[in-house]
Formats: C-alpha cells, structure tokens, sequence
C-alpha cells in the first residue's frame, strides 16, 4: 500500500510498474496511447468485480444488491455490472434504455425520481419496471396510464423518512423534501392506492448518500426496517420488496477513511432475521452507485504547460472542470477540498513538488488540485484524477467552452 | 416596473400581457406550444440589441466591443450578435468555428485560454485569428508551428496583472494565476518575443469577472491602462490592440443592483484621451459576455407536480440543475442565493405562495429556487428563471441522469 497523495487514505486499486500506473493490466501511457488523445475516462472491470465480491461475502445473501445507473450510465459499465448484481435502479427515460440494453429483466428495474414525465411512466409500465411513485399526484397518473397500457403496473412507494442518515454527504430524508410521501402520510396514501388497479409490491426508503460511518448506516438501516414493518400494517398486500436505500460512500478527501463493511453486514444479518418474521415475504435490497463504481475509475490528462506564477507554480492540463466538475470543488461541495490526483507516470518519482493543477477553461474555477504536493511534473505528464468513477464525466458540464467530450473505456 | 421578486431588483426586460410573460413579442405559453416541449432556453434579440446600443450610447466610440463567446456559444446567437459587434473573443477550437461560421472577420477574432492544445493553434494560425499568448512556453510553440503554416502568427500578450477586479465575482488577475504572464515578467518575454517571426498586436489584460460596482470596474480599466502604458515600452512594435478586459455584471441575486455605465463611459472617454497621445496606434476595446447576453435569455421549465412536505411547499418542475447548473448555486457559488423567478403564465396573480422549486433529479442539489414567495402555482404552469443567458445551458452538465438535452431558441 502505497500512500498516494498526501492526506489522503491508503488508495492501492492500481498497482504500479515501473513507475507507471497500471489500470486493466495496462500501463497509463499505453493505454493513453490507445486511447489516441487525452483527457479520457477509465473504468476498472476487475476492481468493480472485487467490490461486489467483497459486498457479497461481507453481507448476508438474502440482501440483494442494485446499481443506481445515474451514478455512471456508461453502457458497457451498466452491461457489465448487469451480469453481477441483482437489479438496476433507474431515474429517466434514458436510464430505461440503458437498463433494458443491459438485459436486465424488466422486474429487477425501479425507476425513481420526483419528477417523471409522462412519457416516461408510459415507457415504465409498458417495460414492466417497478415504479417508485414519489406522490399521489403520480399514483393517480400511473393508475390512469395503466388503463390504456393494459399491464398492470408494479408500483412501491417511496418514503420520505421521519429521520435522516446521519452524517452523510447529501442527505435525502427527515425533514421537508422533495423525494417521496412523508412517512405520516403513506397510511392514508395506501388506503387510496388499494382501489386503485396497480400492483403494490413494496417500499422504497432512501435516506442519505456517501456516508463514511458505519454506525450511521446501520441506524438509518435499523430505523428503515422499523418504519417498514410499521407501515406494512396499512398496505393492501404483503411487502415484497424493500428497497433500503444506499448510502455507502468513499473516501474523496483528506481524512476521509473508507467505511467499514463488516458492522453494516452483521447488523443487516440481524434485519434479515427480523424481517423473516416481521416482513415474511420481502426481498431486502441495497441499492448502490457510488460505491460499485466510484474507485474503480479514474480521469486522465495531460500537463500541456507549466508555469510559475509568483512563487506558484501551476500544471495547466488539457482537462478541466468541464469533465470533472466534481474535483473542482464546485458540485455539492461547500469548501473545496482536493479529490486524490498522482502523477501516472512517475508513480515512483522521489522529486516532489506542490503545484496546483488546472484546466484549461478561462475561468478561475477550473482547479483540479490546490497546492497539492505530487511528483515533480512537466508537460507531456498524466494527470491521474483518482475516485472517479462515479459522477464524473456526465456531472460535468461538458459543452462549457465547446471543447471535445472526453472518451470512456472499460478495461 | 414591476417588482419581479422579493428581494431582487426590478428586471423589466420582458413584457406582461394579461397575465403572461412576453418573449420576442410573443407569450410564453404560445413559445412553449411552439417549442414542442419543456424546458428550453430562449433568448430575446431586441433585449441584446437595446444592450448593444446603451453601451455605444454610453461608451466613446472609440472602444470596441467584442463578444465572449462562451458565455453562449449558440449559433444563431453569436451570428446575430456577430453582425453588431467589432469581435468575437473565443476560448476553444470549437467556439473558432462557430466564431468563423458567424462571418466574423478573422482578425476581428481573438483566441484566450491557458491551455490551448496544438490542433487549436494551428487551426488558428490558419485562420488568421489573433491569439493571445498565455506563456512563454505556448509562444514558443506558436513561433515554432508558423514555421509550417506559411502564416505569421498575430499576437497579443495576455498579461497577469499586478492588481486585480476588486468586489468582482470571479478574480481573474493579482496574485499567482494560471492565466496571462505576470505582469513583472513580460518586458523579458517580449524581448523573446521581438526575435521571433511573430506579428505582436498589442496586450490583454483581464483582471475579473461579474462586478456590480463601477468604481471597482473604473479603478481596474485606469490600472489596466497604466501598466499597458508601462509595458508598451517593451514592446517590439507600437501597441496596436488594447483588450481591457470586460468584469461588467449583472444582477443575479437579492440586494444586486444593476451597474452604472454612465460612470464607466465618462472615466473611458479620459481613457480614450490619454491613450491617444500614450499608445497612439492603440485600438481599445472591452471583452463582454454575460453583460451582452445574460439578461436576455430566460430558462422555462413547467412544474408537474406540486407537494406539501411538512409544511413546506415543492413544485416539481420538469428542469433541473443538469439544465441549468448556475441557479442551483453549484457554480461558483460559495453560499446558495435564488436567481430572480417568476411564475410566466400568472405575472398578474395576486394569491402568492412561499414555495422551493425543484428539478426532476434524485439529488437534494436540485434546488431552482428555494423558499420564495411566488404567484400561487399549480401542475402544468410554467417556471422561468430570469438572467439565464449567459452560462446557462452549456455550463451545465446536460448528461447527468441522462434526460433530453433542451432546446433553445433565438426569438
């Protein structure tokens, strides 16, 4: 284990030989070349394949594991995952196509989001997917579709929780929120919902996202389960799916240390035991996008200028916010903090140096890197971006200043 | 004047017949049949136009205005603005193209960018625009591809100013920056400089963005001038363009007001005078994005589906922040403040509501507008977000959760 990037944890997904970075049994610079051009995405088959090992020694068998695809929609990524995990979590229209490409059977997808359009129901029900219905108005209107689809749609209800994950990045429930019925209301929603001609298969509880503290995913867990079992009571029909949110984060930051999965495994060993009783017929999932994809990428460009200015020196890179937004500090984060960046091709390079790394947009905002201090660099040296699997490429505003969308590949 | 928005300034640019917004003479609910379907961004050409002329009213003739392009690179735009604008300041290989394809004389264009790749210049070598040089390093390179061109490079030096916007939204100058070759060591550059085969027009110097505050514009155009004035010494010809940057803001948020040009006109004329007898050659000329455009465009969007969350109310809008980035305080912004919205379609209402506006994302950053008394609104009206035309579509990351790219109009 090499430490990487100064304040930052232990990252060793990618071993290095001879100095360089090897990603897919390939060193940086080969697959640079093959790629024709920088900057360019990677994405890791083998890392992903070790995390969703790892998820299913750690957890018990009976948790299904789901990708929410909004995290990386990169087709063959969302094909090969299909084939090893056990449904796929979907939020558009053109998350559905990509879904269905992926030959995930149809009963495996649910589609969420507050604001589904109706063409986008339509597509849902006539596709077969499950529907997590965010509100009475969309019951109604999944209802009226169902009359002219002739399928019956599979439908649960999405929970806006009377409580919230404590401590993670982006907090989805407790409180007033856009996401889901609040808890207090999904009684009398579900009186409404059993006259209706749709199939009610579940609940959809979602509380937070990149959580680092285990002890917080466990509560928010313990506390879904609770509200599950609670609200079963008023359903028209047994619970057959639970969909218990994900939450799972990685670390990006200075400090950050990855969560711990075996507390979270022996916790939801014991939900399971509980909800055999409680919940007899309900499949558990978890439903996942950060944490199956985000380490297992990384974004790649290239110095193609060097300056110093007044004492700073500054790596000027052929990348910048427009394909990472996230690493520039300026997409749900209140402080700028560094994501983890190397040098790919002087893994081993004793020289350091603290450099801030940019973009090559016209705009002050374009920082990659804030006075980090990495291996010495010159032009024509990679840029390695780490922790970039997960909301890179298609969370960043890639028209901005018109230049070329970067490549993707899976290797 | 109406008072648009609670805490927003009067924005008067677009009419109101019975109730709705007025867009290029025509309503908002006719735009949006027009248009197929929501959201989409449109731009008024008479609101540009009235821009355009208060600036030729209120500014010497003598300076030139150019158009950043980047602040929106669509076509139809940049060809409509192209035709009353002295220049066209781009950042990319691909805003040259739209820049050329707009008829813009090539030496009317100017090239700025700190990472500008070698296929961008050598396309414009070719093309004959003149390209502000970022570094000794990029001048090098540009002397050394003119030896294969034919074409002698026009250039300008970009200069990293020993001073800087103050109050503006984006600094851009003063201090140790990626853009520009600081100020102290430009007279050694332009020595290299002189023993090249490069034809050297003259400097530009940007030092901020976005400010509302004319003294602060006033103070860095008269600083901007002087260390021209200082480096022209240097220089290896008479100083024959003069780019001072542009920093004219506008409004976005509570307690914004518009800035005062008639100040700026009158310090410019002085400027004007003096750069007659300093720099005699010298054509001056101010770099304006936003200013030109911002106020003109709007972003329409329609809520589908309106929910009470413990007391808070949410309209549901079919937009989001994967359309537009900036409203949802993700760019740039260090503390989140509501860009001025109305509700098009009840411009004349009386029953007001406190609502948050969201988009149709799985992510609490969807937030359009966040607790602001609005006419009372309902499922199918239409949502428009003021100021949206500059850094609006293509600051946006369009991909994210993979719904249709919107459409935008030029009425």
């Amino acid at each position: 284990m090499n430490k990487l990037t100064p304040g930052h944890c232990d990252l060793d997904y990618f071993p290095t030989v001879d100095g360089c970075l090897q990603i897919g049994g390939t060193s940086l610079q080969q697959l640079a070349e093959r790629m024709g051009n920088t900057p360019f995405y990677a994405y890791d088959r083998k890392i992903i394949e070790k995390r969703i090992l790892s998820l299913r020694e750690k957890l018990p068998s009976a948790i299904k594991l789901h990708y929410a695809v909004k995290a990386n929609p990169m087709p063959e990524l969302v094909h090969f995952l299909a084939q090893q995990i056990d449904g796929l979590d979907i939020a558009s229209q053109g998350e559905l196509r990509v879904a269905l490409e992926a030959s995930m059977p149809s009963q495996h997808i649910s589609f969420t989001g507050p604001g589904k359009g109706m063409d986008e129901l339509k597509m849902a029900i006539e596709a077969g997917v499950t529907l997590n219905l965010e509100s009475e108005t969309e019951m109604l209107r999944v209802a009226k579709l169902a009359e002219t689809t002739g399928v019956k749609p599979r439908v649960t209800v999405r929970i806006n929780p009377d409580f919230e994950l404590k401590s993670s990045g982006l907090r989805m429930g407790g409180g007033p929120k856009q996401f889901g019925i609040d808890a207090e209301l999904v009684p009398g929603l579900l009186q409404k919902l059993a006259d209706l001609d749709l199939d009610f298969l579940g609940f959809h509880i979602f509380s937070g996202s990149q959580s680092l503290r285990a002890e917080a995913i466990i509560e928010a867990q313990n506390e879904t389960l609770e509200l599950a079992i609670r609200l079963a009571e008023f359903a028209p029909s047994p619970v057959q799916l639970l969909n218990l949110g994900g939450g799972f984060g990685i670390p990006y930051f200075p400090g950050d240390l990855p969560l711990g999965l075996s507390p979270i495994g022996e916790n939801l060993e014991r939900l399971c035991e509980k909800a055999k009783t409680t919940l007899p017929e309900a499949t558990l999932s978890l439903e996942l996008g950060r944490y199956l994809v985000g380490e297992a990428g990384i974004y790649v460009c290239r110095v193609i200028d060097k300056k110093i200015s007044r004492g700073q020196v500054f790596l000027i890179t052929d990348g910048g916010l427009h394909q990472h937004l996230a690493a520039s500090g300026n997409f749900g984060q209140v402080i700028r903090k560094n994501y983890p960046v190397v040098i790919g091709n002087k893994m081993a390079s004793k020289e350091k140096e603290v450099v801030s790394i940019v973009g090559r947009l016209c705009t002050p905002l374009d920082l990659l890197a804030d006075k980090m201090e990495l291996a010495k660099a010159e032009v024509g040296d990679l840029v390695v971006i780490l922790q970039s699997g997960a909301y890179g490429l298609t969370a960043s505003p890639t028209a901005f200043l018109s230049h070329p969308t970067p490549k993707e590949i899976l290797v």
